[in-house]
């Protein structure tokens, strides 16, 4: 299997930065596009549980837009054969002193595009030592 | 791409089901094979994000072994091709009333067999209306 392929880290990262920005614009045609359009698509959230595309989409438009403005960290992307890959990032926002967000992502290639199957949000207290 | 061919979908199971056993019964020595021994293997914990298999491993290492047992609900296995698949569970601790974890993994089938190169753990409060 090839592991880290150039080209499909260059795809996935331009996905990932596309789906960061219509995050923090909350940009929910292209949040509802980039994630896969099918009832496996889960998402954990960072106070709720959805399983499957309709409860994200349910969550997404009825989320407040004001605060989504973030700094990402220690992003890694790696990509496992050419139609899979993980993306993982640390986050912070000016609102949540002393936390640390993580998000992780798993995206598969599909005919229509790479798009998300599976997301993990959460909210931690920055462990100590630990630098952004 | 085949998505969810049941001889995929056996094996990954199996393996989930051997890993929780080890989570719960903290042998380290399965949790050590079954994470994918590599700088690029993430493990976003409850309480620590750990990049790289060495740091996965030094925390195992240090980890009490004391309260591990816990209760899964809603796991869905989801696999993509022959080589990916996503496990996502719920998980409940008697001494975590009112919490509901979330465990996300991915797996790669490897040479070697289904590795683990990427999780995320978390514990939120339990969702209002939410059923384990």
């Amino acid at each position: 299997m090839d592991i880290d392929l150039p080209d499909v880290i260059a795809e996935v990262g331009a996905a990932f930065a596309r789906y960061e920005k219509a995050l923090t614009t909350n940009d929910t045609a292209v949040l509802g596009e980039l994630f896969r359009n099918d009832p496996r698509t889960l998402r954990y959230g960072m106070g709720e549980n959805l399983y499957g595309y309709d409860e994200i989409q349910a969550f997404r438009g009825a989320r407040s837009p004001v605060g989504l403005v973030r700094r990402t960290a220690r992003t890694v992307i790696s990509s496992y054969g050419r139609d899979t890959a993980v993306a993982s990032t640390l986050f912070y926002r000016d609102t949540a002193p002393g936390k640390v967000g993580r998000q992780m992502q798993t995206w598969i290639r599909f005919p229509e595009g790479w798009r998300i199957v599976a997301a993990s949000v959460s909210l931690i207290d920055e462990p100590q030592g630990a630098k952004g």
